[in-house]
């Protein structure tokens, strides 16, 4: 469920005075997404995405996320571009929330991850990393590995709760969380991570790429991290076995855009066992303190913790097919 | 939340072979709708709307719905149009479910319903009426006269929840139905209505009502107990004061086009009865039945408790501007 605010017609026909992008023509609220209220709107002059930003997402970010989405869109990366007002500002209130209209992307996102999506998703992956390079403000990461520490302590406030989960939950992550943080490598390649590139949030049309959304989780972090991500999100089957050929497909295709250093190899199983705590960690956390009636799924935390597992076994970059 | 059933690449990819409306553009879950999944659909020849039927329609009356859409638009009520396939079939299967493609209307619901929406609404209503005269098969109202006092009586199986929702609930609604039933006037001008003509069915587009939805509750009815719905759909206030000068224009407007007999008037403070218990008995069984974990927003049966007692003070249809 993806609609938290009703935006009420007069407030609609009111926002939408402000922009020189046609009347309205339709407007409904779009089922996918969960941290913002997205409708899909129409206008005279084509189609559009109307962001309201709830309050997971801190105001003051804003400019940074529709900065970056503008900076890439205009070097061709195919993303949201933030439409500005007759004002001049893209960011605006609406229903007294911030809100945004972007541009709209075609294309489907992929329910079942094929092979063939593997290729075009590194493509698009070191397209966006080399398009970003330019773009100077930065955003530190929130959920990255400074972030994983705190995370984990605020879930082991109530370790039975973690243990109730799997017998010995609690402590199996704290151990993976300490051997992590002490091989993380500190020195890699960095620059402006998507940092949520799961398959929702990338479009297809004709067996090819045809768009990258939510941006609202980038920051700026160690470049490979992001194909960590990337790795852990489309390259496990759904019974959660690793497809090395996707894994090959995807790194292959985005060295071809933006080689990989040598130490950026070297850590891919550390890099790739980070991206699955994190994720490992923030799904524990909701487990843990979603009241039950809440209108949220909540999403297993052991699908991560079992992907930790794997990368935790790996002993090089061979694992991932390289 | 209204995509239960996920559809993947190859099944849409296949389900879109059997048509002949172009190629794949977009596809996106739809908030709207609790009842089906509703996915907008977007191909190289235009706009769609597909529908996978979930488990609380009942698949043999799906030809029903749909032989009912198709005929209104065809006699130029602004409904969706049910797409046949290359077969010459409408109603097909997709992922384990009943699935149909209809036509997109453009327009935006009202969030908040004035005076200028209701006399539209009137002559939708009554074109609606008279389009769907020669309309043959039959659906009984499930959810009609005759289905409210089994309804009442599963809810009054625990008596208990619904007295701890008001004291005093289910012998008020006993007492209520008891004399509705007693009152209920058989004998009015009978036809095929939509039943849940509430504002979040309507679209409106510059002013002026451009489409109607949402025929998954249609049957053959007393036709202006239709009428009684929509009184209390779209004449109340957010206070739940009723506001007599929408009642006017909607009722003035639905006369212009399809007079009201004199019967259908005397019999308005009843049908608006009727209407007001037949909401509140389902959103009470649902308010007692939903497990506290669901992910299905409660609607507050109170809210059709209080527009009821209006009906019941109403001593006749000069209470709603006639």
């Amino acid at each position: 469920m993806a609609v938290y605010t009703e935006v009420s017609d007069d407030a609609l026909r009111q926002f939408l005075a402000d922009f020189a992008i046609g009347e309205l023509v339709a407007f409904r609220g779009i089922a996918e997404g969960v941290e913002n209220s997205n409708y899909s709107l129409r206008t005279t002059s084509g189609d559009f995405i109307l962001t309201l930003y709830e309050k997971r997402v801190d105001p003051a970010e804003l400019p940074w996320f529709l900065g970056l989405m503008e900076h890439l869109a205009k070097r061709g990366i195919s993303c949201p571009l933030p439409v500005h007002g007759r004002d001049g500002a893209a960011l605006r209130l609406l229903c007294g929330r911030h809100a945004a209209i972007t541009t709209f992307l075609p294309g489907v996102w992929p329910r079942r991850v094929q092979q063939m999506h593997c290729g075009p998703l590194g493509t698009a992956l070191a397209a966006l990393h080399r398009a970003g390079a330019d773009y100077a403000p930065v955003r530190l990461n929130a959920l990255g590995p400074s972030g994983w520490a705190p995370l984990l302590a605020r879930s082991l406030a109530d370790a039975a709760a973690v243990d109730a989960l799997q017998p010995g939950l609690a402590a199996e992550l704290q151990s993976a969380l300490d051997g992590i943080l002490a091989a993380w490598p500190a020195d890699l390649p960095r620059g402006h991570i998507h940092a949520d590139l799961f398959p929702d949030n990338v479009f297809f049309l004709d067996g090819k790429l045809s768009g990258l959304i939510d941006f609202y989780f980038a920051a700026t972090d160690l470049l490979a991290y992001d194909l960590a991500v990337c790795l852990n999100a489309w390259c496990f089957e759904p019974d959660l076995a690793f497809n090395v050929t996707k894994a090959r497909a995807l790194l292959r295709a985005y060295g071809a855009t933006r080689p990989l250093t040598e130490a950026e190899r070297a850590a891919l199983p550390v890099l790739c066992q980070g991206a699955a705590i994190r994720f490992a960690l923030t799904r524990l956390f909701d487990w843990i303190n979603t009241p039950p009636g809440a209108l949220v799924t909540r999403k297993d935390p052991l699908e991560y913790v079992r992907r930790l597992r794997f990368h935790l076994s790996a002993p090089d970059a061979h694992a991932y097919g390289l």
